[in-house]
């Protein structure tokens, strides 16, 4: 598949079955999303989970009604199919990872798109910075730390961080670019020792790949989008799906979009 | 004095040699600058090295024309008696630390305001960030590093660096912070590991007094105007004067003024 199709085609690939690989780097230049869909029963706390927890959980778009599987402010997008890999946890245990969850859907069920780390790491690359895991080719490291998130009904946790190592002047000018991104998550959280938010090892990440930090570099901390699904995990709801992680919703709004909508919407 | 006091007010203190003290803290919310006078011959050089070290060196004014000591652009100011005091360097030397320098002035002399660090320690305190050296209320440290300057003429040299230590989610917010300030240095230059910058101490500061980094905190380092003061020093000239560090020019400039130039002006 080309890199460098439009969000449709690829959306289109992945409906019919034909792309259920890593969507890193694909469409560079448009918004890829986490997904979190849960029954109706949970969507209210589950969306004041997401406003109290804004860094490792950006709102950026809710499907419109029950059972409503579009997100039409972020493209034309068919949620039971238009990823290339899901994930179904069943009382907190993952119990799937299908290309499709059509023959799932259900009439109650909400969906939450939240904002990637794809899309700091495109703005950090634009700035001249070298992106550690997208330099190795690997999947980013990522950890649970101490930092609690704020509850919201069974939504609650600590937050999972990744990291990505810098100089101390690329780390300044990181938090740079960064900052124009709320959306994405944001700047880091931390930067630093590891242990002050609770990392006690940074070779083994509790996912992803580990990478190299050099003796002149700071480990960076960002809030990162696992955290949710940590938290919808540990809820043990009866069921709820995501994203595969690393396999994301690519959208058709484009990452320097003002607000994250689609352009010349109705 | 009356910290309070209007800049006008507080610089007619010092014309009538009623005020010769250090300006921290003076005229909340007015631009306070550093000050450099040259001869004329040296004027030029000065101007490139500003220009091409824009982190130590941000450059808010130069006087008119030779032998001209107002800035008007930063309000009604008379450079020979509007600082509460100056240093004398001849020949490279520290002569003198007079409260004015009628007496001294020439024809030739060229001045030039620079961006000073009380503007973004208000921005910081505002943010409600602990900025030690003023919950101290002692002199920030400043530091010699390794980083060279830019060359232009006689002036050259590394910089100079202020520092002061914050926890991780602290200093992420200070670098945000200062980044709306490029103007008065702007981001930090490095944070975490001095001895990457060539400061092998940090309890024993080049400038200013030391404060306490606790275990949980960052030195985060900052641009500093000693810096010029330093390559101007090493320059040898045969006569150079600069404002006394800590005794700066108050100007009629707004802080959050969004160019460094009084408003209302001709």
């Amino acid at each position: 598949m080309d890199r460098h199709a439009s969000p449709a085609a690829l959306r289109a690939a992945m409906r019919s079955g034909a792309f259920t690989d890593n969507t890193s780097g694909f469409a560079p230049g448009h918004v890829q999303c986490n997904l979190v869909i849960l029954p109706e029963a949970f969507a209210a706390d589950f969306l004041r989970f997401c406003q109290a927890n804004p860094k490792p959980c950006p709102l950026l778009a809710v499907s419109p009604a029950p059972g409503d599987p579009t997100l039409p402010t972020l493209g034309d997008i068919d949620l039971r199919h238009d990823l290339p890999r899901y994930r179904i946890f069943e009382d907190g245990e993952l119990t799937g990872e299908p290309a499709s969850i059509a023959d799932r859907w259900r009439d109650d069920f909400v969906a939450f798109a939240l904002g990637c780390s794809f899309s700091f790491e495109e703005a950090l690359l634009a700035d001249g910075l070298d992106v550690r895991n997208v330099s190795l080719g690997c999947n980013v490291p990522m950890y649970r730390t101490n930092i609690p998130c704020a509850a919201a009904g069974p939504f609650q946790g600590d937050m999972v961080v990744s990291m990505r190592p810098f100089r101390a002047a690329d780390a300044i000018r990181a938090i740079q670019v960064c900052t124009r991104f709320p959306a994405v998550h944001g700047a880091p959280v931390h930067l630093g020792d590891p242990a002050l938010i609770g990392i006690d090892n940074l070779a083994a990440p509790d996912y992803g790949d580990p990478v190299p930090v050099a003796v002149e570099e700071l480990p960076v901390f960002w809030a990162c989008g696992v955290t949710p699904q940590v938290a919808v995990e540990q809820a043990q709801l009866p069921l709820c799906m995501t994203h595969k992680p690393g396999h994301m919703l690519i959208t058709d709004v484009a990452e320097d979009a003002e607000v994250p909508v689609i352009r010349h919407q109705d």
